[in-house]
């Protein structure tokens, strides 16, 4: 049996994971690394998987990082004991957060706040435990953290540390780089991400406060940096599985993206020039991450069944169920002759949208048997 | 207990539902319909829920639309006896419907296409059991089906009927009402629907072939048809929870939106009006539908606990799991004063893409008890 043949087996739509790909992923970035001395802390946030987690911690057991507790929830059960949980903390979840320190998983948080320090200090002297904090530091006005200079930096540390907690450092992610377009760009992203931190925890050392984690990342900057003194640990996440999004700002090229949507043919508009197909934004996700880019790529790019792209065919739209494909919008080329009943792949906009549409992974092994595996993916908080 | 302290209990982000507002939505538009003298059979994609087809389906069994076999699995095993799967049939899945039916599930396919039509018939003969089909009609050139004086109608009809299958009827769905705004505009698709479907029914019947059911259907023209004679039956799905797309083509108003995500406040940045919530795209989907309407609502419109809007308050920007809160652009209001663990309640964008991102609702009841329930939700194909 060939893998197109074992795929067309497969009950549609479904997601596809060639793990060939994903390694050499995760083999380029850690490549990248590896002459620049930090540690790569690999978000487990994008396949959701003990066993791609497997492959991408050193290991299999850390260092990682989770964007919700339930991640950490799974991770930590499944053996991996350092992870920084990377959204800013809810006081209310800091009861989870202690059970899973207390199995044994050093687990830290993330703040920015005097109200959240000064609640992790709380719930550090109730239990007798210090829970590691790290201070978020904004370096792109993208979202979350503190300034580098700013003196709450200094506050929110003192809260920490005098009240019981731990203070183990500094964090930032440079999600303003997911607009930088090749490979200057993205290094200067990277760069103002490491001087921020650096700066950041500066700022903490000069009060005479500890910093021993300097935490920095995302997938853009950990691959383009090309300097990272001062830096203690890069975090990355989409790399393992790249999507449109990072091909479209120059991170990777499609044929590096390691997920795909199987979808199969169910009828045709002629006039239009459509194909449809049974996978709709339910299987692909609502993202539109390419359509800000200089090349739309709808809802994703065609590929035949073995995963090869299709010159010019994209998911021009999306309902629930229904996906329509065609030529891209100015396309000379002629559109394929596809039957019902025909398999498609698509390559996703966005890996973490896409994946999280589905309860597990259709993988195509990396040691070449055409005897797919199913990996099982989880979701929810 | 207060509905607040008890949703205050609850881990977040997560999924509320509240029931009365659900009920007045059923209420709404059985009371619509009634008059015009056809058969409402629910579209269940929205929801996904048992609890939910329960209070939406006559007698708790049908009749039901679905989009997917695994839907349609589900709801039957719940008892469910007559669905339509309203997504054109891949030949590969007749095996699914025919386990259906042989367990007693009246269900029938859709399709617009020889070939479909030619497997149905092959299925049909191989198991000495006709399958029904609805062959698909276009009346807005918005996705799938056949344009209503289409030979290929009666030519698709002939195959069904001469090759062991069953005709069942045709089907449409005004997708295209979706960018429609107002009474008026909403009551022109639906006559363009209706009229679309009963040429439809009239072109079978004149080549002397049956067409028992005639089906349209949308949220936005089941709201607003004047007229429906010649149409049998009415499918509609997002009624029952509405959002805020809805809410901006005129079909419902924000305080009828059933469905919102409860979030918890994690920090601030002040200097640009923001405040972050634990509810990101994750909790409420890539879904912007509102992005090109007259009014956009960014990733929802934000409430306070216990579900009353916030005037001008919508969440800007999202990521996985960060949701930006800020004040609609353009706004005077003040921003709210809203502590680091407060508290908020997100309308989403677009009901049934929000709700494929939870496993379950946190349900208020509509009998007035604080006592919340839990209904569980599934997904999958």
């Amino acid at each position: 049996m060939t893998i197109a043949a074992a795929l067309a087996e497969l009950p549609t739509p479904c997601l596809v994971l060639d793990e060939a790909r994903m390694r050499a992923n995760i083999a380029r970035l850690n490549a990248h690394l590896a002459p620049l001395n930090v540690t790569l802390r690999p978000h487990l946030k994008t396949l959701k998987s003990v066993e791609a987690a497997r492959q991408v911690l050193k290991g299999g057991n850390g260092p990682a990082t989770v964007s919700t507790l339930k991640e950490a929830e799974v991770f930590a059960q499944a053996g991996v004991k350092d992870i920084i949980y990377a959204v800013g903390i809810a006081p209310q979840k800091l009861p989870r957060v202690q059970v899973l320190r207390g199995a044994g998983c050093d687990l830290a948080v993330v703040l920015d706040t005097r109200a959240q320090a000064e609640a992790v200090a709380e719930a550090s002297r109730a239990s007798g435990e210090a829970i590691p904090a790290l201070i978020e530091i904004d370096c792109d006005a993208h979202r979350a953290g503190l300034k580098p200079d700013d003196a709450e930096i200094v506050a929110i540390g003192r809260i920490l540390v005098d009240g019981g907690a731990e203070l183990r450092g500094v964090l930032t992610h440079s999600g303003g780089s997911y607009g930088a377009v090749g490979a200057e760009a993205l290094a200067d992203f990277a760069e103002q991400e490491r001087a921020a931190i650096v700066a950041a925890a500066q700022t903490l050392r000069d009060a005479g406060l500890p910093c021993p984690v300097v935490s920095v990342g995302s997938t853009p900057t950990a691959h383009f940096a090309r300097d990272l003194t001062g830096v203690t640990e890069v975090r990355a996440g989409v790399y393992v599985a790249q999507d449109l999004v990072m091909a479209g700002i120059g991170v990777c090229k499609p044929e590096d993206i390691a997920l795909s949507v199987l979808g199969t043919v169910i009828g045709h508009q002629h006039e239009r020039g459509w194909i449809l197909v049974d996978a709709g934004w339910m299987a692909m996700s609502r993202d539109r991450g390419t359509a800000s880019q200089s090349v739309d790529q709808g809802y994703g790019m065609v590929c035949d069944v073995e995963g090869n792209v299709i010159p010019d065919l994209i998911m021009v739209a999306a309902n629930q169920e229904h996906g329509i494909i065609g030529l891209r919008p100015g396309s000379t080329a002629t559109l394929p002759e596809l039957a019902v009943g025909e398999k498609l792949r698509i390559l996703p906009n966005h890996a973490c949208a896409t994946a999280t549409e589905h309860d597990g992974y259709e993988v195509i092994p990396a040691n070449g048997s055409t005897r797919l595996a199913h990996w099982p993916r989880f979701r929810g908080w």
